[in-house]
């Protein structure tokens, strides 16, 4: 049966903020990471879809991290696929201290797209093909949570430009996020509280579009609504932080 | 005598655009996280500095790559410090892919500020107390230039954020290059051809500012200028692709 596979890390001096911690950007940055080399070393990576004209896609996540690693300092990301339905595979993510105390978990969901038609395809036959990879351990956290209605107390607008796009020639996941988090007060961004994060993807957004940012924000969460050039929206996606443990 | 110190990266997922090659960007940051990584090892990081209430901070860079490496490639950075002035100290780097080959190289010249005051120190002592760090190995490029004079064609604007924002509270060197980089057509971004990048910072930017920048975009290269809150320049910066090897 497959086991969870181990991803070394260091947080390194351009990851973090003037807190000398990881930025939650960065951490979520690893994970996705890990999630691509993983993917690639298994034989199910991008390389070999796009060969079929075919990508992984990333349609919903959550993130949790509970304490925000300090500079230079060690940690793993663990990583185990543990379910291929039809539309939707979940990889799931512990990330864990040198001492081997874990400190933040995700919570992935990935859809394959045709790369012509740019909408899902089935993917039950990776289930099948690579039914070695799916290891028997649930996810470490709730599901990705579907934020479905969003009333904006405060909008910003974004062109997408070259650095925002990944492989895809999509916006890249971690500057979605980072557009989104720019908009809260920085004493929430750098508090040491938890923090969950969940984020869904509805729609890609492309170089050139112009994106309009919306964020409604409460006490100690927010929720966000992008969409391109005057469309419906393309994500969603909800942060909480915890109280502030004194 | 010293040596150069070594230090292994990989092209990342996170790190390609479309191409599947690693951005000009990434391979910047791959360079500046050398440095903060080998000054860290050495005793004389931003973390030693900052007891003294002291940081580095770079003042001019010169990066030059001749092909950019494509995702999940090995490649070495060696780095090497040059000289200590006065005012400025000189860290070098070379580039090197698994066969041994260079591909890149980049010159840095870093003032050490005061952190209460902003302003640049005497470093002298720094080259007495850590003379054994200095390898007579002469930069691999030529030093970064001054860019005096530019004529902006075009314009944006760009408000500091957070994510923008580095462990010194101001604008990450790369941040920079990104603003810049993404004014310029993507065909020239992505081409292959061999391209050299400087830039010079003339003043902090900090979170908040409002930056205007400013590009002067001719046939293979352009020249930059960014300034905060209508203030004089504070980043100049110039690029310059040789033309395509078919």
């Amino acid at each position: 049966m497959a086991e969870k596979s181990l991803y070394n890390y260091r947080v390194e001096p351009q990851e973090v903020d003037f807190t000398l911690r990881a930025t939650l950007a960065s951490l979520g940055s690893s994970i996705l990471n890990t999630a691509g080399v993983d993917a690639y070393g298994k034989g199910f990576g991008v390389d070999v879809l796009n060969a079929d004209n075919h990508s992984w896609v990333l349609s919903r996540m959550a993130i949790e991290i509970d304490r925000r690693p300090e500079q230079y300092t060690d940690y793993t990301v663990a990583t185990w696929i543990s379910d291929y339905g039809r539309v939707l595979s979940t990889r799931n993510f512990t990330l864990t201290d040198a001492a081997g105390c874990e400190f933040g978990r995700a919570v992935t969901q990935w859809a394959m797209i045709d790369l012509t038609t740019r909408s899902a395809v089935d993917l039950s036959w990776v289930g099948r093909e690579h039914e070695e990879a799916v290891v028997p351990v649930p996810p470490p956290a709730a599901m990705p949570r579907k934020i479905r209605s969003v009333t904006p107390t405060q909008r910003t607008e974004h062109r997408v430009v070259y650095s925002d796009i990944d492989f895809n020639r999509h916006v890249n996941t971690m500057r979605y996020i980072e557009m989104m988090l720019d908009m809260l007060p920085v004493e929430l961004l750098t508090c040491e509280a938890p923090v969950r994060l969940d984020i869904h993807f509805l729609k890609e957004c492309r170089f050139g579009q112009t994106l309009s940012v919306g964020c409604e924000l409460r006490d100690r969460s927010a929720l966000f609504e992008i969409s391109a050039d005057g469309a419906t929206a393309a994500v969603r996606a909800g942060v909480e932080w915890q109280e502030n443990r004194a």
